[in-house]
């Protein structure tokens, strides 16, 4: 069956059938990812019949795992602790985390007394890396081989590692002390000779990252040096795990999601599946913030009251102003923020973007500018006018594009995310500004102007 | 030497030295990707010299393929035709195909001719798949097992793929139709008995992916099923290729980049490295588009042009008015198109989440209508004032909020990328329906105003 064709619909009819063995066959058949989403529109009973089913295979665990993170905290609700403890207990630590963080602090107390003491020590070992760290996002299960080793241990150290599903892929050499020497690729192995020392067939690996770092750096490393696996060390350069690549691919999406989010002043847990209530409850705030940001704004225009009252045109033309200023902020912000998550700039270099931006900005304001002055003269027969709005124009869209390009590099110098609040900022300082130097322009020159 | 210290005057003092072989040495300690981005600030004689020394160590190839897309024409114009061609010559076809779409159409013709035929033959095949299809994103080296074959058979087939990098981790079992019937784990390989059929070691392969689709779902498959190569198939259903993981986080990136970039009304091409010429001509464009709707909503205030020379005061709240709503509809339009890119929303979903977005756009409104309603009378001591502002609120956001949602899913079952001019339409509509509801109200309320 095609997974397309399985829709909330047939999984519910499938979970109305009362044959167990049927049911857990037809369930079998279907990836985890696939199951994972259709969840949202199911009852509770239903979804406990489920994960019932789906754990007699072995199947629960990995499909829990593939839920998006807004429908965590809900379906988790509706499945027993003693089960939610069994499920864990098949997961990887990473994965483990990932569920233990979507409970309630209560249960999640509840939920780790039931987990077997050895998962329950693992578990709280990983919960002391700080939150979107590398030693969060790793998994501790890896093939650490010895230089002294033969080819031949080698392979059966691999076949020691069971039903792993990435075990065999990443063979990791370290000395007594546990540091990383370096990785032996499995075709090496397999093409020598069975006697052949480990230590001659490794190749010196020299990346790798701290558990202390940031996922997201994690994430860069990976995608730089086209690595499958990155090894993670401890602060005395210990050895302790390895980031898989897939989820490196989530954390690349992960991440790609809070860039855009930010931009647009959004809450990473504000997703197409969220329920309107936590919708609302996310965006209320922002929206408050902005509200605030509109009225500052707007009391720039207050101030210029009586300028208006004698020329009331001059209103037609304020939102072009802040509009085109704003729109190209928000281009320099998205180019020097989406370079900054991508690992292409630095300081010395984004001093450099500094000044390119602010050269596009002048040009390009200055193009916009001559344009609208002119369309304004041509429209209200004031060449003054036009004189008024492509200065201002000039001066809004220069401006902008200074500060889209050193907001985001400002925040992050101060270690702060680089698009969190930037967009709100830039806005109101373009809207801001625009008002202010048409209107100010536009007093500065009333006489002629009327 | 830490990666991080190596910077363009180290790399400019290293190629000014005339000792070859200790720069060719200096060199190969070198990850090229940590090399490639520095070549932005090197003259063509240095550009000639750095490609020289690392050819010989067979590192020019992977230098190359590491660079920044928008530096590519830059440097290739500063290498000889030959030169380029050896290098192609050692590429795996992907990145072939990627440096040659840089070169202007009548030096890759003779760029091509210089190649070794079967190379040129396999370039001529690859460039006849559609861009950014699964087709041009694979490799077309992967090793192929029959199910008769036994494991040690197996084992011999992955020693003859020798040097290439990903070679022996990617195993496929065809039928003699080339059709892809499963895959075999490596560790499955080494752990059997040697006389085993590959056939009863091999796990049925679901998931590939036609030679004709886009890049974007191959890129989803693999995240969703966190596989580390996905095999494609050409309209016949054989195997003729695998993209690989490293490839797919290239293209996640690329795709999230184009995403952030057309939300804000820019061009895949204009990154931070670009030059501000290039820069220019891409914004302005787009800055144009802008002016132009711009103008367009602002012929709405002229309008009411005489309701404004009325009550002056009205202008003060129109940026308000149009800016509120224009947040609201971009933050739905940001939670839609990014639940596109992820593949998370369907057309049956998408309908729902139009309505959860509307009904959200309804309550914010409100809040924020009442809010600012209540500003409004107080500052201006005029309740009919704030009653204008609350509905002018309610109708724009509400609306925003629709069209934010709507706009990308349309643009989207049309076969159009979801973001691109989503957000100057989105602006447009925001600032016309909140000048029009604002002074339109306020012009039938006008006599209860003054």
């Amino acid at each position: 069956m095609p997974e397309q064709d399985i829709t909330t619909d047939f999984l519910k009819r499938l979970l109305a059938n009362d044959d167990d063995q049927l049911a857990e066959e037809r369930l079998a058949e279907i990836h985890p990812s696939t199951l994972a989403p259709l969840l949202a529109d199911l009852g509770a009973a239903e979804i406990q019949r489920l994960i019932d089913l789906l754990f007699v295979r072995h199947r629960a665990a990995a499909m829990l795992a593939h839920l998006p993170p807004e429908l965590m905290p809900q379906i988790l609700e509706d499945i027993p602790d003693q089960r939610i403890a069994d499920v864990l207990a098949r997961l990887e630590i990473d994965d483990m985390l990932l569920l233990v963080e979507h409970l309630p602090s209560n249960r999640r107390e509840i939920v780790e007394e039931l987990l077997p003491p050895s998962q329950r020590r693992d578990l709280m070992r990983a919960e002391l890396y700080p939150p979107d760290s590398a030693g969060r996002a790793m998994v501790t299960h890896f093939i650490a081989l010895h230089q002294e080793m033969t080819a031949q241990e080698a392979i059966d150290a691999i076949r020691l590692e069971g039903d792993s599903d990435d075990g065999g892929l990443h063979l990791y050499v370290v000395d007594e002390g546990r540091r990383l020497l370096g990785v032996v690729h499995v075709r090496k192995l397999v093409s020598a000779p069975p006697e052949t020392p480990v230590g001659g067939l490794m190749v010196p690996e020299l990346v790798s990252i701290s558990s202390e770092a940031d996922q997201e750096e994690a994430a860069q490393l990976v995608a730089r040096y086209d690595l499958l696996a990155l090894p993670v060390t401890d602060p005395d350069d210990r050895m302790v795990g390895i980031i898989t690549v897939d989820d490196v691919i989530d954390v690349i999406n992960e991440e790609a999601t809070e860039d855009i989010y930010h931009l647009a002043g959004l809450s990473d847990s504000d997703r197409v599946y969220t329920s309107a209530r936590v919708s609302i409850n996310k965006r209320l705030p922002w929206m408050l913030v902005n509200l605030g940001t509109a009225f500052t704004a707007a009391s720039v225009v207050g101030f210029y009251e009586s300028t208006l009252d004698q020329l009331v045109s001059l209103a037609i033309f304020l939102p072009v102003v802040a509009g085109v200023g704003g729109n190209g902020g928000i281009q320099t912000l998205t180019v020097i923020t989406r370079s900054i998550a991508l690992g292409e700039i630095e300081f010395s270099s984004g001093l450099r973007a500094v000044g390119k931006e602010l050269w596009v900005g002048l040009v390009i304001g200055s193009v916009a500018g001559i344009l609208a002055g002119l369309v304004a003269y041509l429209w209200q027969g004031n060449p003054i006018l036009g004189l008024v709005l492509l200065l201002a124009m000039m001066i809004t869209m220069t401006v902008a594009s200074l500060l889209g390009a050193a907001i985001p590099l400002m925040l992050k110098s101060l270690g702060q995310d680089p698009a969190l609040g930037a967009g709100v900022l830039l806005t109101f300082c373009t809207d801001a500004l625009g008002f202010f130097s048409f209107l100010g322009i536009a007093t500065l020159l009333l006489e002629h102007l009327l």
